[in-house]
């Protein structure tokens, strides 16, 4: 069995940016040499997530308005009298959720045509890591 | 380690339908001859979802009325300048997840009594597929 | 490799309850004697959910009164013509997701800082199970 573990650091520009990073994620696989196994892509703050979904800047617009109408910014929320004002940082995560699997066949990440992996920074302009961990042989 | 890697194609007669797959998942397992593991099951677009819950028909409408609520249909989404018609689509798939990850346990899918594998149909009509990926000994 | 796996059973207090589960699973890690791996946290019921974020008290009524705004309780879901009650905990079971995977380095869950492992539960006051199951070497 190989194990392979990477982390990434992301710094956004700006307070919520979603970042394409299926590049590092197939770099990540090359690395470790597995032909057979699984890929998880997973966040490491709790103010972010992962998903696979779309390249298309259109839809990365409609997913940013969808997540700030679904679960929008707010100065009452009850964790920001713990001095905090993320309170929606963190609920944006539990929607998308913060880790994928992804399947690794013959060398290469199993996706169809579409599939890219995403880093969604909700709370950005500081320093967040993502783990990428493979798993097989 | 054994690894078994199967793929089902979907051509469903709606725009939405929710498909129990759970005894193609069930099938895939005896053919991977894994006693214990863990079953990744992954939708390979980007307007499809899989997720684990109950097969009771008057959920699976509560469910389609309850996303086409909070990811409507609508003409305006951004992603429909690129000549797509599907927005709401990929937001329903990001709100489902794309997969599931099922443990295996003395051969079998170590579920709980209700707990079903469904593949979430969300831009149907046309041919989509599902990676079933086997990992364990 | 090695495999290990432990089941924990919940019956809370009250009909909503969440629960910080950290503790067992790193608990479940160490009889596993695995180093490298990962470790699926699970429910296996179709009206609770697993997710990882953070232990703070204000954010977790926050997650409550959020989860109710966008998958309320009502009389009128079709799923209560089976006579049941609790077609919203299904919905909110959908919405956070019923399982994590925890990527494991070292021998330790490979955690951000402020990641915890929750179990939430949406329709408790019975007995109810969540699977950890880890593999690796």
């Amino acid at each position: 069995m190989r194990f392979y573990t990477e982390y990434l650091t992301f710094k956004t520009r700006h307070h919520r940016e979603f970042i394409n990073i299926t590049g590092q994620v197939e770099s990540a696989l090359q690395k470790s040499g597995i032909q057979e196994g699984m890929i998880l892509v997973s966040a490491m703050h709790i103010t972010a997530g992962v998903w696979v979904n779309d390249a298309e800047d259109g839809l990365l617009c409609d997913i940013d308005e969808w997540l700030e109408k679904l679960a929008p910014f707010r100065q009452d929320y009850r964790h920001h009298q713990s001095g905090e004002t993320n309170g929606d940082s963190h609920l944006k995560s539990l929607l998308v959720h913060h880790e994928v699997v992804v399947p690794v066949t013959k060398g290469r990440l199993d996706f169809g045509p579409w599939q890219q992996v995403y880093y969604a920074e909700f709370d950005g302009q500081r320093a967040k890591r993502v783990i990428i961990k493979a798993m097989g042989e």
